[in-house]
């Protein structure tokens, strides 16, 4: 099982230095702390242990750091930045972990440009060495990059010219799309094994600097404080995150607001997400003091690792249903508490970090239908969840011999607004492409509990059933379901799912992933004598020369 | 070798009947008629053959019909409107022959599109029984999808549950973004077999009316001539386009303005397009007389049919080198030409048949490199192929023993708005993004041959270089560009290319192709248990159940 929870007591790969409001996170990989050991981590090339421990410290800087305003990333070693990912870890990889693999990288690099925008916690990389393929990608992902201008310093993605593969951690994206870099540059940048340097990597917008070795340390230091200027963050009062109360067994996992059940041999997995048990705190200071225990944070942090679980150590599970189980109430309260209380830094970190969770459930690889039954609580920011379902079903009025109240949706909110998927507009906002007046229908109703004929009538609902016909509408719909090509779902659903505009995030998982993922399956990098497969032994790859 | 020339005398699977203004596109595909005797397309299935036709009369209908002004798509068979694409086509192709297949059906139903937006011959369909998959997706091309509200007349897209494929001609990404279907029900929809029909298939967008087989005919002609209303075609003077005037060899295609030279065992081309041969018309009525030996169509047609044959027929060329020859001042002053006469139906035609094969250019999987050398004519449209290509080198000054007068690059209107990209932007504007005041140098200079130092100082191109390094630096850069894997180049080309905004055409040729690309290469479709290759045999598929 691979597991997504560490903390820094535990780091192999990366060190956190703090100096007052900058913290240089410094990238240092042990050779032999990757999570196989038929791979050596040379030259600080990573794997997904590594890039596990960079999203723990990218979420713990924002959530126990608040006086951190700059974080630089560096490397601990001398002549080298970060290779990239590790080449034999990819040519040996399967291809289902090539895929989960790069998502979640993908997604790190996605919360260090969330953490620089919304958090105002500034990221920058100072570059020393070579800085090639994911290295040079993870750099891109900050807001700044500043390179030593010396003979040995570079940057490169050199991908096409050495693996027969793509910059698929949005290296081309954030190059022509972040950084702007001309098109015919950014074809050439791409297919040069051995990148650019100094001045020419400044001119061509690869990177921000160069500067001479003599004034590097001073250079740093200097950017990284006035960048930390931009930063809104207060001086002090971070909260701990403490290990998750979680248990998992081989019939699922059990967290304190999460419960996840899974029947492998019927492909289905079941995730329910449970209310808060107690009401909203006094004040702000009081949900300072749950810290970690404040419902919206344990949901999002249980939810997150139970959707990580999912697609990495579950992948025989096609489909999700989504349960939700207490009082809407409860959570809508807990929703205006964050939405009142935005000023604070905390309970805005909260609320990014809830939106960064539900766009891990857009992209997971599964199909999940919410099911909308009584003693559910899909209410603001738990309705997203109907909203981020492929589809949703509804019971009409209640089932014999169950006396709670008929099924509702509430909307608040939190639906209008805060949680913008990867294409920047709400869930609520794709499902309506292009008709507003259904987006205002909704939104006149917030606070409402709908039940089953006006969710329907309001188009928040897929199908509403009677109680006679749920079982078997539901039976027969997870049969179907299961039953077709998880190929085509997985096409399917990352398609469907995306309606609208366009965003450098639905770039990078849209097309730059699907022709990562299409090379991936390509004998030319995976075959016998394929690039990717042949690299490091000495042989030469042989292709077929077939352009398609 | 795959021609896409032909004619109506030469159709096997449509005809066209004229009713004044409506034109009725009848598809009648012959079962016997495909490009192999592997398959039958039974059902209105087509192949390649079926598509190539379906281009060509929608070509004349343009260019031949200036009084046509609704174009009605319908079938010829009693009982199914289009099964779509052939499975047992899809089954035995290569995965080379499957992606090129997609891509010109792709740009077929474009074509369409552009046809009702662009040139207000408007089109529609009229459907009656199954319209299925690939059958659907050309319904959705149109304007108007009418539909006979039977039992048995449906329109589905069954690719998923039936093949374990996407609807890839542009299915997903038209039914989410250009009718809107609400995402769950989308989902719903692509992976239901039968698909949905009647008032349903209306109220669910996925249609725009459903008729009653009585008032069927009355009805299908009078939204006809309603939306022929829309239009502004003259009522007669179309032209005619007459075949080719080409020669394709083993070593290459010639033809009266472009010409093709291959070297497969270099895999690489090298593409002339030649500049006019006589000074631009009187009048407008000479252009019209003059036909398709008007210059920019004549190029136009060659240029096109040049691209088509290299994306199909030399699939071992990885690069192509693009060359111009002839006077810069006949083609800026043909460009003025059309641009002037924009009101002109004919003329607008031309300009957006121009934009439409740079289109083509953007699509094609070679790396094209443009040479702007002493003689070339690199200006206003025919400078959009330095900008289409993927790197450019300009040769400063002159060559030894050659007393033309240096290289230059002319910028023109034409580099300015008339031929945009598939994401909707100008090349220029793609090549600039977030640099407006780059386009504004070069807007500057319009009119102005730009000599080798001057067009590097403007960004124009990528590389300029001395005589005495020219033959050196390229010899290296095709070595270098041949080697690298194909499959690479592709996802590379494919990315850098459309920096910038996204559309539903950069969508469907983006992410949706890429997925479905990634399906065509996975065992669960293509694998001897996959759901494509068994389709039909009355054996079900066997899946590897692993989501990615």
């Amino acid at each position: 099982m691979i597991d997504f929870q560490t903390d820094p007591s535990r780091y192999r790969h990366w060190r956190i230095e703090q100096d007052g409001e900058v913290a240089y996170l410094i990238m240092d990989v042990d050779p032999a702390g990757g999570l196989s050991t038929d791979y050596e981590l040379k030259l600080n090339s990573y794997d997904l242990a590594v890039d596990i421990e960079l999203n723990d410290a990218v979420q713990r800087l924002r959530f126990e750091h608040p006086e951190v305003r700059c974080v630089v990333i560096k490397s601990g070693k001398d002549n080298v930045f970060c290779a990239g990912a590790n080449i034999r870890m990819l040519g040996k990889a399967t291809h289902g972990h090539k895929v989960n693999f790069c998502k979640f990288t993908n997604e790190t690099r996605l919360a260090i440009e969330d953490a620089t925008d919304n958090s105002k916690q500034i990221y920058m990389a100072a570059v020393n060495g070579s800085c090639a393929g994911g290295g040079y990608e993870l750099a891109l992902a900050t807001d700044h990059i500043m390179l030593v201008d010396d003979r040995r310093s570079t940057v490169s993605l050199p991908e096409t010219p050495l693996l027969g593969v793509l910059p698929g951690t949005g290296g081309i994206t954030r190059v022509t799309d972040k950084r702007k870099v001309r098109r015919d540059r950014a074809d050439f940048f791409c297919s040069t094994e051995e990148g650019l340097r100094g001045t020419k990597a400044v001119d061509w917008k690869l990177v921000d600097e160069a500067v001479p070795p003599s004034k590097w340390k001073d250079a740093v230091d200097a950017r990284a404080k006035e960048l930390a200027k931009r930063s809104d963050r207060p001086a002090s009062g971070g909260i701990r995150l403490n290990p998750l109360k979680r248990e998992i067994t081989d019939k699922g996992a059990t967290y304190s607001h999460v419960e996840l059940e899974v029947e492998r041999e019927r492909n289905v997995a079941t995730l329910t997400v449970r209310g808060p048990s107690d009401s909203v705190p006094a004040s702000i200071e009081g949900a300072h003091k749950l810290g970690d225990q404040f419902w919206p944070l344990t949901v999002a942090r249980e939810l997150e690792d139970a959707i990580l679980h999912l697609r990495t150590n579950e992948p025989a599970i096609t489909l999700v249903l989504l349960r939700t189980d207490g009082n809407a109430k409860a959570v809508l309260d807990h929703d205006e508490f964050l939405a009142k209380a935005n000023g604070d830094w905390l309970m805005r970190e909260i609320s990014h970090y809830l939106k960064r969770v539900l766009k891990r459930v857009d992209l997971t690889p599964k199909t999940f239908f919410a099911l909308v039954e009584p003693g559910s609580c899909f209410a603001g920011t738990l309705a997203e969840l109907v909203f981020a379902a492929d589809r949703s079903l509804m019971l009409i009025g209640t089932q014999e011999g169950d006396n709670r109240a008929p099924a509702a949706i509430t909307l608040g909110g939190a639906n209008f607004g805060p949680y913008p998927m990867s294409n920047g507009i709400t869930r609520l906002e794709s499902r309506f492409l292009g008709e507003p007046d259904q987006i205002e229908a909704a939104r006149a109703k917030i606070g409402q509990p709908l039940e089953a004929d006006e969710a329907e009538a309001l188009g928040l609902v897929t199908f509403a059933y009677e109680d006679f016909d749920w079982d078997d509408q539901l039976r027969v719909m997870v049969e179907e379901r299961v039953s077709h090509s998880p190929d085509s779902l997985t096409g399917m659903e990352a398609n469907v799912r995306f309606a609208g505009p366009e965003t450098m995030e639905t770039k990078i998982f849209g097309r730059l992933t699907a022709w990562q993922n299409w090379i991936f399956q390509r004998p030319n990098a995976v075959g016998e004598q394929g690039a990717l497969k042949l690299y490091g032994t000495g042989k030469k790859a042989t292709f077929d020369k077939e352009r398609v």
